[in-house]
């Protein structure tokens, strides 16, 4: 069975960690390996610029030095842990991709699509997910749910105002009108259950 | 007076960061007030970058994530230290700028130059220094130097072995070819004393 490349996408607090390793079990079930891997992050170097990208002050880094510090860590997790994973016939599930940077330094920050689809090209080959779970949750309602993450604090991104968060949410709702082949958009209410089965609706062309 | 932004320019050990120095002091009897940074650093966040690019073993990136970083870092110096001194009227010496990617990332490490241009051109507008000092030393010299420095750990940089450091050299001497009017290739053999003075009559045509 080919190895695909999945990447959940959504705002703060849609439940994309939680539906990643729901996922990778479901997977698991029916007999496919999948590792779970998120960003920015995922391998030892991009890890490392996670920290720079998620702690401090919201005006930590301007909009630019943001987006090729993301690019960056990209590189790395690509070269390093997603490339070599599709190469043994895993599975990869990532806990945002691409579409997350265009969303929050694009959309919600004001770089250029292309720009930022440039910087990708440069660092990663262009590397694009055979398909993106978009969870979608109104902006308001995935952003309170973040918050309130017992003992966890905010990092950088969720410390911005309701405007910021609305920006990222339209932006998502953007790339997936205008990329319905690659990007699906799913009603990411309810239960986790409920959740997790339309996701492996959207990837039942694959499954045995 | 115009404010003007200067780089040394180099491989190891090429007496940049003693340069700097040697030339703000000589600017200041001259009465021009000279703000001395370096790269990479030079501001908050280019100093936490630093240490992710020269600490640590010399795969811990490869050449694109690496030329991203170095990317991201310039852009936060540019945007938060040169360009608010020189819009203050300060001069900046820089040690180090964009032509050293241009010389490890791409002659030694082979990123292409147009792409390293392209980067800079996203992260910081394309900006040059006004002039440009390349410290000309051959490589085995200059990095037997940088590798006896007292107390300081030889960086993933100087780690390099001597075809490494022979392609920087090579790719400062090419930049200097192409671009004559920006960059000015020096003698950096003989006293600290006489360097700078070589400087200054690159120099001389913007002093009192």
């Amino acid at each position: 069975m080919t190895a695909r490349f999945i990447s959940l996408e959504g705002g703060e607090g849609a439940g994309k960690s939680t539906q990643a390793r729901a996922l990778a079990d479901a997977l698991g079930h029916r007999g496919i390996k999948a590792v779970v891997t998120r960003e920015p992050g995922g391998s030892a170097g991009a890890e490392a610029i996670r920290g720079l990208l998620l702690q401090g002050g919201i005006d930590r880094w301007g909009a630019r030095a943001e987006a090729l510090l993301f690019a960056a860590a990209r590189a790395d997790h690509v070269d390093r842990l997603i490339r070599p994973a599709l190469d043994r016939g895993q599975w990869v599930i990532c806990d945002r991709f691409l579409d997350s940077t265009r969303a929050y330094q694009g959309a919600a920050e004001g770089v250029a699509d292309d720009a930022i689809l440039a910087l990708h090209g440069f660092g990663s080959q262009g590397l694009l997910p055979d398909r993106t779970l978009f969870l979608d949750v109104p902006a308001d309602h995935g952003h309170e749910r973040a918050l309130r993450r017992d003992g966890v604090a905010a990092d950088r991104f969720a410390q911005q105002d309701a405007g910021f968060h609305g920006r990222v949410v339209q932006g998502f709702r953007t790339i997936a009108e205008h990329e319905p082949g690659r990007v699906r958009r799913i009603d990411a209410s309810g239960s986790a259950d409920a959740v997790t089965e339309r996701l492996l609706v959207e990837l039942s062309d694959w499954l045995p």
